[in-house]
């Protein structure tokens, strides 16, 4: 938990590195069973910016990833966007990279996200985090659809990168995918081009 | 995990107990760092039943609570459609109780939930839950927005009504709500009729 965890006031952020990426506090209730939080709450959520595009397309996926200490996924950049959070009490180290075409290619932003914050992150930016805690549920909302066959069309960039100046914790020893490993400098990323978002 | 955790395939049941529940396998794919689900997806549910009419007002929202072993939750039975699950590697035991007018009136459904299945409960049907493992994370979309000056108007039934039958856990030591100790009795519920919901 960041140390400020229970009853912040709703927030939305800008991040100046990276146009369009958003970055809110989520109230967390507190309680003698536990804690309760909307994590997701679109008619409070749409004023402070969280874009009325993404729901346009009427497509959405939950997907929920649940990681040991230490293990890194990312960072991946595929054509929807993303809306980040962590469903448990654990925390991650979160980082993005803008690998859309233009001045911003390349800027990078990272925080750590515990239950307590929520990202929106743009089609065309990498997301990828590294767990701090013993173990963490990392759930988000993507409105477009995965597929196996489209992998290939993804655009992916080396969590390694020393360039990319990330502070992950020990990356040596990091659990990741064999396909993580294998991503390209960001060097030799081709930059997305708008029509292929 | 129940016995059969990972590569369910993805399929839904009716509960004939209550029409109009549902009960989704969720697969779930382990690796080396942990595992991955698509908790929800519209594209894949929707042909299996998971009703359109929950995305008809275009209205989102994400719950996420956490709670410790033995704290109970319920049962709720709100003017809106949720889609039930679990976020981690805990599980709960849950229970839902048809408060809508008619012949199905005060029938009950139990079952056990972990990340490999998910739960769709139409509106005027109580939802609660009790926590099995050590923590768990329980998370749902719902399709209208909760407010504290609506309470008053949200249908509830007492959890320990042994009317009703359900098989909790030494339910006399559940961690509870204050609110939650003190809904009705089955009996004295008021059915919830069509034009309520
Ligand atoms: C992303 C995804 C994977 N899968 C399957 C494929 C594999 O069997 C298993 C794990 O897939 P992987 O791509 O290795 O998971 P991953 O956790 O490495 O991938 C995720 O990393 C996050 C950092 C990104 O933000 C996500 O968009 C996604 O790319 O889940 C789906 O069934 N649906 C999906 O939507
Ligand atoms: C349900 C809800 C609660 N809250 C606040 C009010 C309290 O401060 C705190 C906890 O609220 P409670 O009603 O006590 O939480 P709870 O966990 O007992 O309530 C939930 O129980 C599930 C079994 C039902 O299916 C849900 O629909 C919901 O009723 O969260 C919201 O801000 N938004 C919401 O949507």
């Amino acid at each position: 938990m960041t140390d400020n965890f229970f009853e912040k006031t709703l927030a939305a952020r800008e991040i100046s590195q990276i146009p369009g990426m958003l970055e809110f506090d989520i109230p967390v209730h507190g309680d003698n069973r536990g804690w309760f939080k909307e994590n997701f709450q679109k008619e409070k959520m749409m004023p402070l910016g969280f874009p009325e595009s993404f729901f346009a397309e009427e497509k959405l996926q939950n997907n929920v990833s649940f990681s040991r200490k230490n293990v890194l996924r990312g960072l991946h950049a595929e054509p929807w966007d993303k809306y980040i959070s962590v469903a448990d009490g654990g925390s991650v180290l979160g980082a993005w990279v803008d690998l859309r075409e233009g001045e911003n290619f390349g800027h990078v932003y990272q925080t750590v996200i515990d239950a307590s914050k929520g990202i929106f992150v743009p089609r065309g930016v990498a997301n990828g985090f590294q767990v701090l805690s013993d173990t963490v549920s990392y759930s988000y909302l993507v409105n477009d659809y995965w597929a196996l066959e489209l992998k290939p069309k993804y655009a992916f960039v080396n969590y390694a990168d020393p360039t990319l100046g990330i502070k992950w914790e020990d990356v040596e020893n990091a659990e990741v995918s064999e396909a993580d490993k294998n991503h390209p400098l960001l060097k030799d990323v081709k930059a997305l081009k708008a029509d292929e978002l």
